[in-house]
């Protein structure tokens, strides 16, 4: 473990607003390094601790952490969480492994710690999470919703999650609005050139080297379309979000699951 | 004018909801006909009146319409729009010319008025709506925007009256979140390819045979990109606005300015 | 039949280079309406005779064509060349139905009016041949090819026909040139989201309301993507097409299949 | 310098196709160290002689290179391609500085080594080349052309050396052809809207973080448009030309300039 210096700028920094205290949880992964450098980049933000798998949770308190980003395995997750959650630390979670039951364990933790917030979001990356919430808010304002997901050739499932979930929201969006299916005169399509029906919406996969991950939800009425497109040219692009949900997670108590829970898009 | 046959089937269809009375002044216009075209298709919408220029507004009160659409021209539209309110029917105005004197005398008659709608909307299309407001909502989670608007060479004026818009709302955005202009390194650039700068937004306008009216907000991050785009291939689609707007203007009393007031996106 | 008025300015005329006389048969259907307007508006042409069905060709030769349009039916459209070619009129064909033993006959006909030239084009939209020309020319250079078509959502047949011709030249260069198919990691696709295989090339195609006929050709290497689209708005644009082969057929006596022939594109 | 192991397999491989014996000049440089991995990964090349700053050009004879990469310095290629040309070994040039006195020069030492092939490209990004050919070829088919470049924010210059060198392209041959410049109906444009005209064709610049080199030429004409796009993600593309020059230049003996030489098109 590496501990940072200690706050010993109080006195001098008084006048100034102090820096929030994060240690990143999983800091020898690939996302917890990238975690570590994006923390230490970014104004308002001091890294107190980097641990690693062999490293004591109570490295945390000793540091006086006030946020922990959580980017482990899923095994170890829940732990870490519900170690910081009773020691009154914050927690952005990155994470897989949170299924119903793990959450309301944790709903019923924090219940009992009332000032502390937890952040758990499957997506990090801010632009993926406003193409989604975009398509959903657009969906049943269209005749025509298609989704194109594009991705590098050596993913092996087909469509992506991230265009699975925007399928389902649009499709939700429709249904609770009474909007019918996209109409579709296709009669002769003997290959499958029209795709995936994915709750009523069409979705494309395309698989191109060269590519990361990208994905257009195109939406056409008479006479006009939109189009929604995010490129998620480098994994790098996750750490706005990280850095945007340490920001935000101290003034977020309770549970949060979803970036889209601090993107206030202020209607 | 051509008034529609009578609602002579109110007792049969006691049981289904009854449709909305509609009539349309400028009916021989461009957008006009068109909106009357739209209203005849629309389901839930019946055509009780068309009226041009010599014909008599007393014909809405005969015709017992409940909402006017007002398509005619700025000389005319503030004596349409305060009869109509006069006689408690709703108005959706897509006529220019509403100065915030007229839009004050207008908002007085409506305090006399309380249950009566109006709607007026510089623009009825409902994608240019969402792409603007997407754009703006957007605009402070990412380190960089710009605009490309894109429109047939016919046009005299650059940018379009839609692209100077967004990029006051993505400005003002910015601003209200304390962030920073986009980064620019640019030192040389003798000719202007850097466009123009609206509001610290660049803006840039492509004239081009064979298109309508198209417009991008490019929003880019470390690694990632955000591309909202909306495409007007005909100007039919400025109908969709004007059916929602009827759809919607009776359960909007007093003055709606903007078609996004009837958009609910239901965050 | 609507004749034009005899050329009698050849002497006024001397110095500046006559204008080519083109007579438009099934000139009273949708595409050969739009052709007659194409033909009056576009320089250095003149249109001296508008046949329907009910006309007799001897009227192309009592208004002098040098350049006749057929725009016709099936039926009728063999009848109609040779009856041109035996006049020595050149030929710009756009209908359908010339299998091979129709254009055997053609040759052989022409072998006997070696100054006379035919063009039959299955497809008159210059961009739609450059882009499937560009993609063939483009395909072995890359990794990885796909294509992704949209169409309005009227359209019965999937993938369209000019997809699957594309696919179909992309793949033949590609195997001419020994490269592999495109890669591919796809294990688990239990929708179809990844489409149509046509020649090797996955061919993916959108159906939405508010587009007419759209192509994406899709070409990714490593570190780089090539991209070359082709929008259709408007048949209208099959009209370049048309009055380039009017202008060009002159020169070029024989047989010339599909309009790139013409597309001297300069290497 | 590291010098790889001899070709003793000669006598095992008879029946084979003998592998390219490739040195690399430059080859702890940025571009170099790449060019290093993309020989050693590419079929059919053998990798010889990795040669930096310091190591004696006579390493290249020793090794038995038959083909050379050079990647160095302006101050240093010319030495090195002479030395190369000296004694037999064909070189492929990514290196600036080569003006017209030094290729004149050039041009002189092959005449006297007439087995010898040089090629000497700016650009060795095969789809950004593809990409301005394709521009070139298809201005004269259209009405309007436009150049949208994009590129990461801490360029200075604007327009880019490739837009620049596609709008000349562009102009060049719609001039050829006799085509009008696009057409502009533009008469207030207070803040440059409008965009950069370099030889009569408009280049309009973005600048956004995420990106690194983008580039789209737009080509209207009426009812249609052809869109040629290039994405430059990563400076690894490039390797698909060098390693394409590598595999061609003993084929092409003498001075090639511009890697569109070894693009045999096929038309």
């Amino acid at each position: 473990m590496t501990e940072s210096t200690a706050p010993e700028t109080t006195d001098a920094a008084a006048s100034v607003p102090a820096e929030v205290r994060v240690a990143v949880l999983g800091a020898r992964g690939r996302m917890g390094s990238e975690a570590v450098q994006a923390v230490r980049r970014a104004e308002g933000l001091q890294l107190v601790a980097e641990l690693g798998r062999e490293d004591s949770l109570q490295a945390l308190v000793a540091a006086g952490a006030e946020v922990v980003v959580d980017l482990t395995v899923p095994s170890a997750t829940e732990a870490n969480v519900r170690f910081a959650v009773e020691h009154g630390i914050h927690c952005v979670v990155g994470t897989t492994g949170w299924d119903a039951e793990r959450l309301d364990r944790l709903e019923v933790l924090l219940a009992e710690h009332p000032g502390v917030g937890v952040l758990i979001a499957p997506n990090f990356s801010v632009g993926a999470v406003l193409a989604m919430r975009f398509s959903a808010q657009a969906a049943r304002f269209f005749e025509s919703v298609e989704i194109v997901e594009l991705h590098h050739p050596d993913k092996v499932d087909a469509p992506s999650g991230t265009a699975a979930r925007t399928a389902a929201l649009v499709g939700e969006a429709r249904r609770a609005a009474g909007v019918a299916p996209s109409p579709d005169a296709t009669e002769h399509d003997p290959a499958g050139a029209r795709g995936a029906l994915v709750d009523d919406v069409r979705v494309h996969s395309v698989r191109l080297r060269g590519l990361v991950a990208h994905q257009e939800t195109l939406l056409g009425g008479v006479g006009e379309q939109l189009t929604i497109r995010h490129d998620s040219f480098d994994r790098i692009s996750f750490m706005t979000g990280v850095v945007l949900g340490v920001r935000e997670v101290g003034s977020h108590p309770g549970l949060t699951h979803g970036l889209e829970g601090y993107l206030d898009l202020g209607l």
